[in-house]
């Protein structure tokens, strides 16, 4: 029997808690919010864990994540595992790691895919660490993961997040291409195109078939999506990280830039970029421009 | 029984021809190279057909297509129909078929998806014209698309091919997000990380899992794949038209438009863009050249 501390409760924790314990995990689970947790405090995880301990932390990145490391780093004992389920910089990943090594402590990063979809039909696990550390939480992984597949030991401890990180950067420019394909879908082409017939055709044996394609569909089959969607798109960070490696490493990563920007742009309200533009265009050839 | 004229035995008229017939429908198959083709020429096959005629031509865009419409709009009888499954210009197909319905004859536009892989796995199959002409069409598209879905109609004539278009630049977007990815996950993050045992992760569970991702793998667990190509990419028409509707109707493509053009970065060699580049910055700065 594998016993897991989970820290975290929130949408990502929570159902990952549930999926574990429907597969016969035990969880001792925390969450700051009380009315959520189910033991008092990180002392009372600690303490309810066996040896070696294995303790997975599913918070947001930042200050929350690196708060609970520090705080385990003071409890735990050489030879526990903390797992970091959350979206971290890779970078930050190997810091921590190389912190936490000094009390003996492993630390295993673990890229989460599948967002809500996962308590039911399993999450992507991407895993970066020691193979020890790893071989412990097999039984947890086996849980988590989808019926087949879905799982990687993508390398030493960061390369989890980094491969999640770059899966997140692809995940954008898909979205961005199809999000680019409905629109011309919908401004072009002889009157009379049957738009959500035409996605629906492609999710059977064309070339773009993909789940974020179901996804799609789900969206444009329900009337009321772009009634009740505006076109503003938050960026979660992993979007910007891979532009910032892709520079870090001199490597071209055109779409996945031009989706991050399309994102950015989205949030702008009457951009300045665009009223230097109109306004130089007044300036050299006395083009109107609009108040 | 439905009997269908099949024009052009190439890679995809051939194993359309081979799908339709192993289920059921007849198929008076005609190629103007002689090895291959089953009746003499045009008339041969136009006479063998029954009234109304059913003639598919699955031939390379452009004069291959259109000398093929233009013999048989002088051969066809009103109330026959002629498909276009090939990749032409959806403004064009609405040209031919007006001129076609001069003599009568419907002309129906199917944008064929599927590859190399329909023969085994059916064709999404987008398809613009007439009702009635779709409706006598209709054994003909069931025994082509795969097992569950894989149709639509997109609407007029034009439609169909206005929707492969955009499907094809959906997936120059994804084939270059996917591309960028791998790049990124080989230059950057810590080292010793398993490309290939990541890419295979995402395959179930994850955002990313899609048809595209399935081929990668498979390119990429064959070990010389990548010894064996070079980073030349051909683009074959549809990408471009997709760019050249964005600008005809005002909409913003970056991700598609970046993805052909990085197509077209593929097949330059030392570009002059990035000689005058680098001339400028000798001239202002004294930045080393490299001749």
């Amino acid at each position: 029997m594998t016993t897991l501390g989970m820290v975290g409760l929130g949408r990502m924790g929570g159902n990952m808690t549930r999926r574990l314990r429907d597969r016969g995990i035990e969880v001792v689970a925390y969450d700051r919010d009380p009315d959520v947790a189910e033991v008092a405090d990180l002392d009372a995880l600690v303490a309810a864990l066996p040896t070696p301990r294995l303790v997975w932390l599913m918070l947001p990145a930042g200050d929350p994540t690196q708060q609970a490391i520090d705080a385990l780093a003071t409890r735990l004992d050489p030879g526990d595992t903390v797992v970091d389920g959350g979206n971290a910089n890779w970078r930050t990943t190997v810091a921590r790691a190389e912190e936490l090594a000094l009390s003996g402590v492993h630390l295993v990063d673990v890229g989460v895919s599948g967002g809500v979809w996962g308590y039911d039909e399993g999450y992507a696990l991407m895993v970066g660490g020691e193979p020890d550390a790893i071989a412990r939480l097999r039984p947890v992984f086996e849980a988590l993961r989808p019926a087949e597949g879905g799982f990687s030991h993508a390398g030493p401890v960061g390369a989890g997040h980094y491969a999640k990180m770059i899966h997140n950067g692809i995940e954008y420019g898909m979205m961005q291409a199809f999000a680019e394909g409905i629109e011309l879908l919908e401004a072009g082409g002889p009157d009379g195109i049957d738009l959500v017939e035409v996605v629906r055709g492609w999710q059977h044996g064309s070339v773009v078939r993909s789940w974020l394609l179901d996804l799609l569909v789900r969206a444009l089959e329900d009337e009321d999506t772009f009634a009740r969607i505006r076109g503003w798109a938050e960026d979660s960070g992993e979007g910007r990280w891979t532009v910032e490696e892709a520079i870090a490493t001199a490597t071209p990563a055109p779409v996945i830039t031009a989706a991050l920007y399309a994102r950015f742009a989205s949030r702008q309200d009457d951009p300045l970029a665009m009223r230097v533009v109109a306004a130089l265009r007044q300036q050299f050839g006395g083009h109107a421009v609009r108040s």
